[in-house]
């Protein structure tokens, strides 16, 4: 098979549309142990601590593989082995951590609320006076199960004066979100390479506290998924323990370049407003009803309810639409049924104002009839 | 930091050079539950399987990560938590699955030889005949340590008779060392991305025998390195569990095409093996001495010893070779100085012959007096 052409736009969460910038910095190979190497992944590392506003007390711990791999590898580096993990649920990414707690036999304690509903910092606050043996917290920043944002200051506050860690899943928001570790207590920051930072899959990384890594050797069920023994190595050669992903290492890096030009997080997170605000006045115009309200709505990736009108069909919408150039993403809810349409990747408001175009069409060719036609 | 220029040669077991074809293949970003992307694992997973001559009985499941995180996988995965597991050790990598049923909680027991032995399979066939708790093997294909390659099929011979199970490492020989599982018996072959195969890092494969894999639901020790339940989904879903190293795996697919072009397993040996015979030819007429003898000597990586002369310093010709474009790559053997010039990657034999010269020309510069000085 040969590849086909690339689609226009990567509506979806990640892997997402990059530039083709970034992608050209995959075109080097790169000696994993070259001086120039490390010197790529010691920038690296700093960027990525600039990110956060680090007050000096966090380093950078990056890992091979996907988001999920940096999650476990946080739970299993830091929760030790008798400690106990409270985890804040509010859909499928608050689960998976539930999920990696009992495959890795640690103890945890659910606090589950609904996915259309942020977490309670007051709920969390009584978990941890009910239940002395929690050690740590486990929040997502923002549950892109729907694109809520959890109020993470707040979650944040109750946790410090409970005596407790926080360990944050920025995954969807790093660099997008505001997450400042010099206003907020936080023990570590887990978030990857192909989010809202714009580069490729293939790597996550954390953010953890020094102090508290370093007394973590020993905890963790995994050699891969080891952090301390990732950044006791890291620290003393520079070196990544086993083969980097290099290509992605670079991208990444270059990804971070221009997140810098266009004015870091607060610009990042001004156009990605901008396209979330476009996409949906283009689609609420026309009748189409999202699951969060405003209040609750993380510019990252908008959950619709599905039209309630038989003509529609999920797959047919998403092949029409692809077929234009525009890839959707599946809805991900237990209850209703929905579709899903990311805001981030190296995308503009005048592109997701197309591509509202594009989804409104479709779904007019499609038979489905629109709650509100504009006059146009 | 700017990217500095693309070094000529990486002489590296991987990350190393790869094609520009296979780098261009990064050119476009892919959606990850794609039909496209969706097709493209599926042809990926086909030819790696045709790499080994499936005979029907296995399955490919691929993983993010570096090599180490696809063995750590396949050992959770594949030896149950009351198995016990025989490691063949002459070099870092049988050490490491050492290490890794350390970490897991997972019996084992060495069967050590010194770096530049083989594996003897007559004392595999004793260990096995000694300990009947042994339920799996692991065995290391090329150990990268040296570059010896071990006797594969005779250990898989002597494990078959005793009725247990073989795994194997065959991370820096997949592609390049014939192994074909209608002729030996093999439960699981594990190999990555950024070796013989040319891809670029950033994901590992296990070929694993799909009625023992699909036994070993609730085996793993890990949510991330679970196979089984990677492949069940795969298997149902066509998708990876969690977010795939998109342009990673297009790569590699790209560089599959080539090594289809080029005539498969055996060409690919045979342009290695001329590789390294050119290495060996040109670094020996000046008395540069070697490790193993030719024997024992996969054509992957060669190590030499460091030459006897106060004026020899890996580090200078390290730097030195490096800014006249080659990378070399450091020893590491426990016992003697060595350094290693790999033979893989996307060079041929006059890129080796020049990469002699100027590995050569640079211990002269260096003052490193040659043992046979040529006539030229
Ligand atoms: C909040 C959150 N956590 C974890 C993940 C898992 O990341 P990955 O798919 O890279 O494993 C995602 C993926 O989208 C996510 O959005
Ligand atoms: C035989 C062998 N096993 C395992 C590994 C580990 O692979 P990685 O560095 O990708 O984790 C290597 C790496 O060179 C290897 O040569």
């Amino acid at each position: 098979m040969t590849a086909p052409a690339q689609p226009s736009f990567l509506l979806t969460p990640g892997p997402l549309t990059t530039s083709a910038r970034t992608r050209a910095a995959m075109q080097r190979d790169w000696g994993s142990r070259e001086d120039d190497f490390i010197a790529l992944t010691a920038s690296l590392c700093e960027k990525l601590l600039e990110v956060v506003r680090n007050p000096g007390t966090h380093v950078c711990v990056p890992l091979q593989g996907s988001g999920t791999f940096a999650v476990e590898a946080a739970i299993g580096t830091l929760v030790p082995r008798d400690g106990k993990l409270l985890v804040l649920v509010n859909g499928a990414y608050g689960k998976r951590i539930v999920k990696i707690c009992q495959m890795l036999g640690r103890a945890y304690v659910e606090l589950v609320c609904a996915e259309d509903t942020p977490v309670d910092p007051q709920a969390v606050a009584a978990a941890l006076a009910a239940d002395p043996a929690i050690t740590h917290v486990a929040a997502i920043h923002c549950e892109t199960t729907t694109g809520l944002w959890n109020p993470l200051e707040a979650v944040a506050e109750v946790v410090q004066q409970a005596g407790r860690k926080l360990i944050v899943d920025a995954m969807s928001s790093f660099g997008a979100l505001p997450l400042h570790l010099d206003e907020i207590a936080c023990e570590a920051v887990i978030a990857a390479s192909g989010k809202c930072l714009e580069g490729v899959p293939g790597m996550g990384f954390v953010l953890i506290d020094e102090r508290d890594l370093l007394a973590c050797a020993g905890n963790s069920h995994s050699l891969a998924l080891d952090l301390a023994d990732q950044y006791v190595n890291l620290r003393k050669t520079g070196q990544w323990r086993f083969t980097p992903p290099t290509h992605v290492l670079a991208a990444l890096h270059e990804a971070l370049v221009q997140f810098e030009e266009e004015g870091g997080q607060p610009a990042r997170y001004a156009r990605y407003a901008e396209n979330c605000r476009t996409l949906i006045a283009a689609m609420g115009a026309h009748g189409l009803k999202r699951v969060l309200p405003d209040a609750l709505q993380a510019p990252i990736i908008i959950t619709f309810l599905a039209p309630e009108d038989p003509a529609y069909d999920f797959k047919t919408l998403y092949d029409k639409a692809k077929d234009k150039g525009y890839v959707l993403y599946p809805g991900k809810l237990t209850q209703v049924e929905t579709f899903r349409v990311g805001c981030i990747g190296d995308l503009r408001a005048d592109d997701l104002a197309r591509a509202s175009e594009v989804l409104l069409d479709t779904l007019r060719e499609m038979g489905v009839k629109m709650l509100v036609e504009s006059e146009a």
